[in-house]
């Protein structure tokens, strides 16, 4: 063996944590969870089995490692510039724009990480589907609270049904990754974003200026 | 071997075509297509592995059969009973009214079949995907003919935008599936009823009596 072979063994042995769930959230947002294995993502990053047990010490705590890692992106590119908004109307409307970045941009190579492990798992009963359904619940929770701060405010009109705009709002959330990744359709984000303002100021919100 | 168990496997090996799409059908509306090999349909079904490949050659094209199954028994079920209805919204109303049965209801143990498949196969190119991405196209395109059919017959609003109008009623669509397989939440089927008709008297149509 070489030296610059030995060398980069030991740059493919040096691969943080981080780089390996940035593989496998990527990995799977094409495949699906369950194409996340010790072998799959060991071929992938060009390191040894051994080297991601070393990690995650089995397969499945690498794909609960993976949701929460997933959850982090999602609170960094969506969540982190909004940080500094006002609750209410205008956090959301922040939130939304950049939710829609997401969906539609590169984050993960295969579209919102989300998307693709709830309908997968959704009939799988265990940890991973308990913990991709809390994730989803936190993401409705966040449309929740700044609605609800929002007609606290008196910034949407009184007697609003706020559970009813969470289920739209999210739904064309849902319904922009389907156009995006599947019909391969542009017009995703743009209908996307038209349907959440309308829902907005149907119900009271003081149009963008 | 006892003559009991020559007739059991002649029972087995009887198994139709329909059958064993059945079965496929149901398993990948829980665990998904990839799921869906030889092995694991001939263990659910008890018959031989020969016995599945007389019937569809390959696992490529046991899939993509059990994708066009699927849509018979979407159609079936959701578009069956609406066949006698008057183009337009009163077949619409009776579409999405069955459709949202379909969603909540027991046709396929691992809900919506099409949920699951389009999120699986999104990012996957080839046949199935091509097959998927068609269905899902037909189903938005049920959709939009009877909303232009309305259009055109003047019971809704002038200017309307069916495009929008359809984006937003399959996003309701896919929110029900969502809360029904993964959230665990009842309000799902109620929810999308009320939205959609929202949806559609907010464009003018008459409300149902």
């Amino acid at each position: 063996m070489t030296g610059s072979r030995v060398d980069q063994r030991r740059v493919r042995g040096a691969k943080t944590r981080t780089d390996v769930l940035r593989a496998a959230a990527d990995l799977a947002s094409r495949r699906g969870i369950e194409a996340l294995t010790l072998g799959a993502l060991s071929e992938q990053l060009q390191m040894s089995k051994s080297g991601v047990v070393k990690h995650f010490g089995s397969r499945d705590r690498l794909q609960l490692a993976t949701i929460d890692y997933a959850s982090e992106v999602f609170a960094e590119v969506v969540l982190g510039p909004a940080a500094d908004q006002a609750p209410g109307l205008e956090r959301l409307r922040s939130i939304t724009a950049r939710w829609l970045d997401y969906l539609t941009g590169p984050t993960f190579s295969g579209g919102c990480f989300f998307y693709a492990a709830a309908a997968e798992l959704d009939r799988q009963p265990g940890p991973l589907r308990d913990s991709i359904q809390a994730t989803v619940q936190a993401g409705l929770a966040l449309i929740r609270d700044d609605l609800s701060t929002a007609a606290g405010q008196g910034d949407l009109a009184a007697g609003t049904d706020i559970d009813q705009m969470v289920f739209e709002l999210h739904s064309f959330l849902q319904e922009v990754s389907l156009m995006h990744l599947l019909l391969d359709d542009p017009m995703g984000r743009v209908r996307g974003q038209r349907a959440i303002e309308h829902l907005l100021e149907r119900h009271g919100a003081r149009p963008l200026s």
